[in-house]
């Protein structure tokens, strides 16, 4: 059995999911979202956003992170803020000793929804219904799940890979 | 008398220069490059980044930092990449306890060479002659000093302004 976290990176939200995997099967064991302060300096807010992650990464102890990859069809203001949290949610997971695994994000709503093209409501959904038995706050934390759900479909064929392609 | 530190972050190569400042007198410390691998995964590198910064900060400990604003005129893939080696260097000063004080552009060039327009070149060759006694290697770790100049210039009023405006 090992655990499996999903990242969905923001620099106001980055939602979390983590999973047990036991074989083919999978349990659902946590998620949520830590919020940096809207406040503050930008390398404050990064600080704290960090920390938060941290946290959950020593709570539950994942050992691979899966996460969206970059989307680069958004302007680029956005995609630096969206860049700053993103390498501050990497360090987080690298620091903490585990492996990130990156996954574009049409094949991760295939692996989840089965068509690369579901809207975030439809992810949210699916993700409910594959993943029973905790509750799925918000669409952050069904993405960072969806990113998880999309890894523990494809880690044996990475395995497989291991030092070759990736 | 303190030590500021200017930082120029990239993916590959982050610049960095520290400089004393005791009343109006400045005097460069040290100044260089590091640079993150070029293969590997990003969150490794991002990490080999981060572990690279927090010994430059860690063996010439400075207590406030400065760093260019957020450039927006390029493409969101630039921007994406640049943002994730952007937030792991503020991170890696907010996690060391500095103060970070960010300087749009325009700003640095105009403190250094008198015109915001300036060339990389340009900002390059001042900094040599603003700050002589050690060798500048390249255009990163000039950038950086820029940086850590222009915030020698106007740390007095920032901090009259503390807690106010910015």
């Amino acid at each position: 059995m090992i655990r499996l976290v999903g990242l969905d990176p923001g620099l106001r939200r980055t939602g979390w999911g983590v999973l047990e995997v036991a074989g083919s099967r999978l349990r659902p064991v946590a998620c949520g979202v830590v919020a940096a302060p809207e406040r503050g300096s930008l390398a404050r807010r990064l600080e704290a956003l960090y920390g938060a992650l941290e946290e959950v990464l020593r709570a539950f102890e994942p050992v691979e992170a899966a996460v969206e990859e970059t989307v680069v069809n958004r302007n680029p203001a956005t995609s630096l803020k969206l860049g700053q949290a993103r390498g501050v949610a990497l360090l987080a997971a690298a620091r903490a000793g585990i492996e990130v695994h990156e996954y574009a994000a049409r094949r991760i709503k295939q692996a989840v929804t089965g068509t690369g093209g579901a809207s975030k409501e439809q992810v949210w959904r699916m993700v409910q219904v594959l993943l029973p038995g905790i509750p799925i706050p918000n669409g952050d934390a069904a993405d960072a799940l969806a990113a998880a759900l999309c890894h523990a479909h494809h880690r044996s064929s990475l395995a497989a890979f291991a030092g070759g392609r990736r």
